[in-house]
């Protein structure tokens, strides 16, 4: 990872930057509409949908919502990580020192089981750098097999706990000198998955139209983050979702409680969203104040949003993809506050299908039934 | 359905004008390439992978392969389907004496319970046009909800087999007066399907590419021969693709045997390919020569090729659209055709995504461990 003492600072013109570094490598992934789905949003819920949520005996919200998708399930690797990923090497080859002392050769590594160790895997492979993934030895067969045949990485195996995969990756930065690429709580890594902030606004602009607000899921953090920053004064409002399952809502909590919550377990379908914010998107999310609320939906409401991204789409997304759809469909605070905010007129809403990495064998546990 | 006597010619240029006539109802989607899948089209199968096949020993085929996907699961209700129901009915408005005998009142009749229903039920809708469909009481709620609620069609239900679906079909024919919409067998139904065909390759050239072939699936065969028209003269050749399970490649046995098999009983996955070959298809796939070969698929290789466009395309297609895909990776007689005919240059060959219309509880079923 390039050195924090010559990092960029965190501006809109650091992601731009950013931008003009990775676009030889990433694919601008397309924005689309579906008029089916922005109607829904737009269609007040019943009094009878609302029973049983903590919204019953409300009257239901009327907001106007027209909704952007961008389609960051055809990234590269099939996830946006592939942005921050190619931003940290692309700022690793320009660190005074990293070429000379024989960087490329001693390589990258990270701990992560999911999308960003492919992303890792194929911006090393790319610049034939090595990489060294470090993966729990429960990781599933078929993505090891992704990281390791597709990508050539080397896998280290380690077990499930954080201490456990820590300890490995320090021996393996021990053996072998590599850099530390880790999968959000770093300045590369954010502006890298701010990009798609960027281009989601020029790609609305060129349908003459100006987005109000980009809702995006928030795991790390990193995406949404990234994307605050490319939205920083430009009018654009940027609004943070994650599940409630288990405590998976910790950015939601820190938020509306000015403590940063450090550990998360929770087993929602949003597999994901499932970590704790990290400090550096913190400093953007909350003590910056780049975003400007948090919400949170339950697994019945990813579930139902998934479920009309394949029907109506006909997209294959992750349920980490949807919560920012499902809080736009289902959320009655979100939707109060896009009514009260937007009256009549209505907002334009960019959401992010993140991620399209789902087997079809858990698709199919998820919708037995 | 517009009279007989007035039907235009099977030709290139009445599909042509069939275009013209639909163009303001239908979407014009998108073809999309994949990098990966093109690889794998072009890379030889191992002798291994012959093993337990009917090729197994044979030296696997060196075809090079560059394949464009029709998009037509991104079409209106999902299927290319939407073509020749919109262009039967844009046929009907012209028919002499159709409107003036009280037509737009009387309506349009079906026996479906798949794609065709919907379509002709959107079309309908669209023209303020009462559609009946008549529909096997078996039918799945998810499917009669789509018809009914969505698109306003009136159901009639009827038992299973094909006499039974007649006899009230016809009943219903004598209580109001609607036209009989068939879903393949008829010169307009064919010139709508066949419109895809113009737009595959109009796309395509605007990629300045010119395709070889097309490969399509074959049920009725109102895709197949719609697009072998409008490929007629243009020097691209016409391919068509079944499943092989149970008796369900009752086409390409035709085209081999040069009698038409008209019964079909097979429950292939690909249910939307179950039909046996229409008449009127069947007259230009077969006597008039306009479909080059027909080949067939296996249930394994149909489900392999989904899972590819599932994982490496993130796109939700139902199993009746892969089938010419699973042809390019997996039949060795395509294959070794391809090589021989297209030598070292390759060929560039369109393939259609029929459609997307495949419910998440069928997709989990299909790929359950």
């Amino acid at each position: 990872m390039s050195d924090p003492a010559t990092a960029p600072l965190l501006t809109r013109e650091s992601v731009q930057a950013a931008h003009k570094l990775i676009e030889p490598y990433i694919h601008k992934t397309p924005v689309l509409t579906n008029s089916t789905i922005t109607r829904l949003a737009s269609t007040p819920r019943t009094p009878a949908e609302l029973e049983g949520t903590e919204w019953a005996g409300r009257t239901p919200a009327r907001p106007v919502m027209r909704l952007w998708f961008k389609c960051e399930n055809l990234q590269r690797i099939g996830a946006f990580k592939a942005r921050g990923a190619f931003h940290a090497i692309e700022r690793l080859k320009q660190q005074p020192g990293w070429l000379e002392g024989g960087g490329r050769e001693k390589g990258v590594v990270t701990h992560s089981s999911g999308n960003h160790a492919q992303a890792l895997a194929l911006a090393a492979q790319v610049n034939s750098i090595p990489a060294h993934i470090v993966m729990p030895t429960i990781s599933s067969p078929v993505k090891i097999a992704a990281v390791r045949d597709t990508y050539g990485a080397s896998i280290i195996f380690s077990g499930p706990t954080a201490p456990e995969r820590e300890a490995v990756t320090a021996s393996v930065i021990a053996r072998t000198g590599a850099v530390l690429v880790p999968p959000y709580d770093h300045h590369d890594i954010v502006l890298g998955q701010g990009t798609m902030g960027l281009e989601l606004q020029d790609q609305v602009s060129s349908h003459n139209k100006k987005l109000n607000a980009i809702l995006t899921g928030c795991g790390g953090g990193g995406m949404l983050s990234g994307v605050a920053l490319s939205c920083e004064n430009t009018g654009i409002r940027v609004f943070g979702a994650e599940p409630s399952f288990e405590g998976a809502d910790d950015a939601k909590r820190s938020f509306y409680s000015g403590q940063r919550i450090t550990s998360v377990k929770s087993l929602t379908i949003a597999d994901g969203l499932r970590t704790p914010v990290g400090a550096i998107p913190w400093s953007i999310i909350y003590e910056r104040k780049l975003v400007s609320g948090m919400y949170s939906v339950t697994e019945k409401e990813i579930k139902a949003a998934l479920r009309l991204v394949y029907e109506r789409m006909k997209m294959v997304v992750e349920p980490s993809a949807v919560v920012g759809l499902a809080t736009c469909l289902y959320n009655e605070d979100f939707r109060a506050m896009v009514e009260q905010e937007a009256g009549e007129d209505g907002w334009d809403i960019g959401l992010v299908f993140s991620g399209g990495n789902v087997s079809l064998e858990a698709l199919g546990k998820l919708f037995e039934s």
